[in-house]
C-alpha cells in the first residue's frame, strides 16, 4: 500500500495539451506540491508538459513504475490497466468516473477493470476518485488545480468517499491550522477500500489519528473490528442518512444507504467518534490532541458573566455536570476580586478578577481536585488582555503554552476557547501550540466527543 | 427613549486620571467611534482627559444634558443619579455592578436608586451592563477598550442582556460582515428592560431586524404581544436554560430561569426564531435578509456529489423535502454534461456541466417551479472556476449580484455556500451583496430559520 503514498516514479495516463485536459493537472499538483519523485506523462499525442515528454507508446515506459493514474475515459481503463500490468506497474489509481454510479445494468467496463486487475495482481483506487494527497511526499493526484502552498504538514489522515471532499478538507484543515498527513479519495471503492486504507494508516508513522468521509459501509463488521483494535482514534462523518441524500450518493459514488441506527449504535461501541459535518470533524481533531478526558466533570469558567451562563447550557446539552467546589478553594479564589461584585461558583464568572496569574493558578487548583476530569475557559484576547497582564506574555505561542503545560501536567483536558476580534482569533489559531475553539459551545462539544472516545474507546485502556 | 442613542450632549460620571479607571474609558470609546456630541467627564478630582476637563461640582454642569453613564460604586449611584435630576437628566446608563445579583438579601441601594430615578423621572438602563453601542451616533459606552474601527454599520440591532455577549456581538457581527446599527447591555434591568428597548426598535428607521440575548424572560405575556405584532423579525438567543447555568445566571444578572418548554412554545407561536449561539444568530440574521420561504420544497444543487450528499441529509434532519424535478428539465440539463458521467436528480450533483451559464439558467428554471419555495446551491470559487466560467465574471461582487437578481425575481429564497479556500470564502462574505454561508449544512439550517420565521409569523402575510 505504501506505493500509493511515497512512490518514487509515477505515471499518468490520459495526458494531452489540449487546455480541457484535466490529466496534466495531476502533474502540475504533484510538481507545486514538492513531489520529487519521477514523473511519467502517458496521451495518444506527442508533445511537452511541464518539462516532460508525452510517451504515446506504453511500451516504452520503463519497468516498474511505483504508481500509475488513470484518467482516460471509461471504456479505455481496462486496457491501460492491462499495459500497466505488462510493464510491471501493481498500484493504480484509477480516477475516471462514468461505472455503477452512472449506468446502472451494463457494467462490462466494470467487469473488465476487475478482471484485468486480479490478473496482474495489481490494488487498484477507484474508480470514479482524485486519488491521494500526501504532504510527505508531495503526492498529489487530484485533477483539479489545487492551492497546494498553504496546505499544512501534520498527523491527521483523511479517507474520503468522495473527491469534492476530499479536496475540500484539504483546504478546510489547512485553513484550521490543523496538519494532515495523507488524503485518500477512494471513490466506487472496486477494489481499496477503507478498509485496506484503515490497516495501512494503523500502521503509517506519519498519522496519528484516522477520519472517515462515508457515504456507505460495505463491511460493517471488519470496520467494527478494526476500529475496536485500533490504537489511533478513529472518527467517522457518515452521511447519506436517508432517502433524500440516497437518492444523489447512488449516482455519487454508487453508495447504498446504511441502516443509520445501526450504525449509530455500531460506532458507539466500537469507540468511534460520529461526525456531521467537515467542520465538526475539525473539531475533533483539535480534541484529540489534548489528554483524556475519563468522565463528565467540569469545571466551566469565564471571564464573561454571559459565557460563562453559556457554558453552563453547553455543559448540560453534552451531558456533563458542573460539581460544586470545595468552599475553601471559593474563598481562596474570591479574595482576589477587585470590586467584590461577582460570586464565585462552578460555572464561574471570573470578569471580576483583573489578574492573569490568579486565573492560571485557579485553572490549576480547579483542575487539580479529584472530583473534576476537565476544564473549560472561555478567555478573552487583545488589547484589553495584554492590558490586565502587563508584558509578562509576549505571544498567543507563549499564552498557549501555559495551558498546554498545565493540562499535560494534570494530564486532564482543558477546552480552551476565546471571546475577542476575529484577527486575534486567527493569531491564536495559526500559534497552534494547544487547541484553541471557536466559542465556548464549540469547546463544550469538543469536550464531549473526546469524552465519548475515552470512556467508549476500549482499546485505550489496554 | 431616543436620548439612549442619539444624545448631543453626555456626562460621564466616575472618571479619574488613575491608570485603571474604567469611566474615562467611555469617553475614549465614544471618540475613538466619531461621536460628535458634547462630552462632560465628571470625577471626584480634577484633571484634563482627553482635552475635556474633569468637572468635579455637578452644579456646574450645564441643565437638560441628554445621556448620563454612570460608573461609580454602587453606594454612590443613588445619590449621583439624584444629582442628574437636579441637572434636567432624564435618561441614565447605570454602569456600576454590585446589586441584587451580588446582594441576596439587603438591597437598599437598589431601592434608592430606583426611588430617586422615579422622583427624578429619570429612565435607567442597568445596573450592571455596558449601555448601548449605536453605529449612527458613535455613541460607545461599554467602559472596557473596543476596537471600533471594523464596526460595520447596518440594519441588526441587539439587545443583551450580559455586557460581554453585547461586547462580542458587536466584533463578531463586524467580522462576519452583518452591519449592526445598535447593541444595548441591559444588565439587571431595573428601570428599561427588552420590551421597553424591542418597542423603540420597532419604530426605529435604522433598525430592520431585533436579535434578543436574554438570560431570563420577566413578563413573557407582553413580549409574546410584541412579537407577534411586530413587523420586524425578532429573534432570541435565550440562554440559562438548565440549573447548571442558572447558578452563574444568577451571580450574572441576577437572572432567574424559566421553563424552557414553556419558552420554546411560546416562540414558536409568536413567530420568534430561536438560536442557540452568536453564530447561529449570525446564521439567522443572513437568512432574514432572502426572500421569504413558503414552505419546506427545496431544490439542492452543488458542484461536488460529496457535497450534494451532505445537502440531502441536511435538508432531511431541518425538515425539507427535495422533489421530483419534471422529466423535461432534468433532460434538458443532462444535455449539457461534459462527460456524460453523472445522473441528474434533486439533490443534483451539477460536477459534470462545466458552463456557469447553464448552472445560473439551471438555478432559475428550478426555482421557477410551482412546486419548489426555494433553492440552495453549493458553488465553488477561485481560480477553478474563473477558468471554468472565463473572465465573464470579474469580482466576488458580481457573481454574488446575479444569484441575488434571481432570488429576487422571483421572491424565492437562495441559500449560498461556497467550497474553497478560506480567504476566497472571505472575499466573498466581504461583498456582502447576497448572504453567503460558511458550507452547505449551514445554509439548510439558515432556510430552516427563515422558513419558520416566514410561516410562523403572523403579521407576515397581514
Amino acid at each position: 500500500m505504501k506505493q500509493f503514498f511515497y512512490p518514487s516514479t509515477l505515471a499518468v495516463f490520459g495526458v494531452s495539451l489540449n487546455p480541457r485536459n484535466l490529466a496534466k493537472t495531476i502533474i502540475r499538483n504533484c510538481l507545486e506540491m514538492g513531489f520529487e519523485g519521477k514523473i511519467y506523462p502517458v496521451g495518444n499525442k506527442p508533445g511537452t508538459i511541464y518539462g516532460k515528454k508525452i510517451i504515446t507508446d506504453t511500451a516504452k515506459l520503463p519497468e516498474g513504475i511505483d504508481l500509475a493514474v488513470i484518467l482516460v475515459p471509461s471504456h479505455l481503463v481496462a486496457q491501460t490497466v492491462e499495459a500497466c500490468g505488462f510493464k510491471g506497474i501493481r498500484h493504480v489509481i484509477v480516477s475516471s468516473a462514468g461505472y455503477r454510479e452512472y449506468k446502472e445494468t451494463d457494467n462490462q467496463e466494470e467487469k473488465d477493470l476487475i478482471n484485468v486487475a486480479k490478473h496482474h495482481r495489481i490494488r487498484f483506487i477507484g474508480p470514479n476518485c482524485v486519488g491521494t494527497i500526501n504532504t510527505g511526499s508531495g503526492l498529489c493526484t487530484p485533477f483539479n488545480p489545487i492551492n497546494t502552498r498553504n496546505f499544512i504538514k501534520g498527523s491527521i489522515s483523511l479517507v474520503a468517499q468522495s473527491g469534492g471532499i476530499a479536496n475540500q478538507a484539504a483546504h478546510y484543515f489547512s485553513d484550521e491550522y490543523i496538519g494532515f498527513s495523507k488524503i485518500i479519495s477512494t471513490g466506487n471503492k472496486l477494489d481499496v477500500d477503507e478498509l485496506d486504507l484503515i490497516e495501512y494508516l494503523i500502521e503509517d508513522e506519519d498519522t496519528k489519528q484516522i477520519h472517515l468521509y462515508l457515504e456507505s459501509i460495505d463491511n460493517g463488521k471488519e470496520f467494527i473490528r478494526l476500529a475496536k483494535r485500533s490504537p489511533k482514534p478513529i472518527i467517522l462523518f457518515k452521511s447519506n442518512v436517508g432517502p433524500t441524500a440516497s437518492k444523489v450518493a447512488k449516482s455519487h459514488t454508487a453508495a447504498l444507504a446504511n441502516n443509520d441506527r445501526v450504525i449509530e449504535g455500531a460506532m458507539k461501541q466500537a469507540g468511534v467518534p460520529r461526525v456531521r459535518s467537515l467542520h465538526e470533524m475539525v473539531i475533533c481533531a483539535k480534541a484529540l490532541r489534548l489528554p483524556p478526558l475519563k468522565g463528565n466533570r467540569l469545571v466551566a469558567i469565564s471571564l464573561s458573566g454571559g459565557f460563562s451562563v453559556i457554558l453552563g447550557d453547553a455543559c448540560e446539552s453534552y451531558g456533563f455536570v458542573c460539581p460544586e467546589l470545595p468552599s475553601k478553594l471559593i474563598q481562596e479564589i474570591e479574595r482576589y476580586r477587585r470590586g467584590g461584585v461577582i460570586r464565585m461558583s462552578n460555572p464561574m464568572d471570573f470578569g471580576d478578577i483583573h489578574s492573569f496569574d490568579i486565573l492560571l493558578k485557579s485553572v490549576k487548583q480547579c483542575l487539580s481536585l479529584d472530583n473534576i476530569d476537565g476544564l473549560s475557559l472561555s478567555f478573552m484576547y487583545g488589547p484589553e488582555m495584554a492590558k490586565m497582564i502587563g508584558s509578562e506574555i509576549s505571544s498567543p505561542k507563549e499564552l498557549l503554552e501555559l495551558f498546554r503545560s498545565i493540562s499535560n501536567e494534570l494530564d486532564k483536558p482543558i477546552g480552551l476557547s476565546f471571546f475577542t476580534e476575529k484577527r486575534h482569533l486567527e493569531q491564536l489559531k495559526a500559534a497552534n501550540s494547544f487547541p484553541v475553539f471557536d466559542n465556548p459551545m464549540e469547546s463544550i462539544q469538543a469536550l464531549s466527543l473526546l469524552r465519548d472516545y475515552t470512556t467508549r474507546h476500549k482499546s485505550q485502556s489496554v
